[in-house]
């Protein structure tokens, strides 16, 4: 049986949404997570800001020996709220599962793009 | 005698193929890898989708004391399964000597190119 | 209660300010810095140099349950003493609680813009 | 007194030198390594190719309490052996005192430049 592999808590100090896209491509991020074990991961993503409490309780699921690529973009909790654009934020991702998490960013500010990916902090 | 390095398991979560290239490179990933031991490595690469099952039994060699960079685009199972272009996939590797795993892509969609790379993710 | 998590002392090997920008866009660094702690984090920072002796003695704060993400440009230490632009350096980040910290660069030398991100390495 | 920090190995999967460069910056890539204790610490550098043997016996030497940031086209043993550029290679960095290592590339084939940036693969 497929077994599960990684870590139940990931980090990613460096989030942000860039305002503005030009050129083919939109500007946008994405959090990407491999689940290798059978059964679904459920996913509890926190979003920590530099002047305001942390946006909690968003919930997204990515089912057993499948990736999902989350474009931060479209979370949102029960309350509704979701990340406003051009402002530093943090992002902590917890699994009931163990999960691999990678972030990427492809900022097209300008006519060209720029990308960029870390993979995210696990919390052993 | 030259001894082996790293680990036997490696993620990366956040693999895409782009669709287009511009310009006087080819947008392509890179799947990079270092033996440092005597003897030959076996790769066994899964790949996760988001919305199917994943490919399995993806064969490559690197031999001993050698680096391999290895084009995503070229990857092959017996069933000549290989991975499209455009879709958000996931990467596996096994192998049975220790081996390090980096990725990197290229993107020229645009003009002028992006570049990003990480190392992969050690399953111990 | 909110806890701590991540590490207490992170190394950024490859530290660079851009000398000129262009376009639409300023060259910058940030260290990010998540603290998921309810308590405040210290950071005592150190940077160090190719050529002559580190500058010691840098003071951040990141309030609990908040992320900086710090321009490597405004740091200062008491005696007035500031990063250098275009030349090569590295950071030392210190901290009285666990934090996880992430370090980007945008560099807008050329019209277009190109970004890089790593996660620091802590220190165990 | 300063104390050692980080690791005696460290693996770069994805080395490459471009042959191309346009506009205002010239295409390169950097090992950038900080040595946080007081004495000197003597790297050992070995290349690794992908249809050939290695380049080993590569001498530097980076100063106690110094960064070094070491253009990976100016390594040569004392064979006199260098990297060529425009091939697929591996770097391994071997070290007598703990050391922490990151690989940074940028790439101006194309006339506005491209970066890239990882964490070395530390061996423990």
């Amino acid at each position: 049986m497929p077994s599960a592999a990684g870590d139940k808590l990931w980090i990613i100090p460096d989030g942000y949404i860039p305002e503005i896209s030009s050129g083919t491509l939109t500007s946008h991020e994405s959090i990407c997570v491999l689940n290798t074990a059978s059964e679904d991961a459920h996913l509890e993503i926190t979003i920590f800001f530099e002047d305001r409490d942390p946006i909690e309780g968003i919930a997204e699921t990515v089912p057993g020996r499948r990736t999902r690529h989350i474009r931060t973009s479209g979370l949102k909790n029960n309350a509704g709220e979701a990340i406003p654009v051009g402002v530093p934020y943090a992002i902590e991702v917890k699994s009931d599962v163990p999960i691999i998490v990678q972030y990427s960013r492809l900022d097209s500010t300008q006519a060209e793009n720029a990308l960029m990916s870390v993979m995210a902090y696990p919390i052993k």
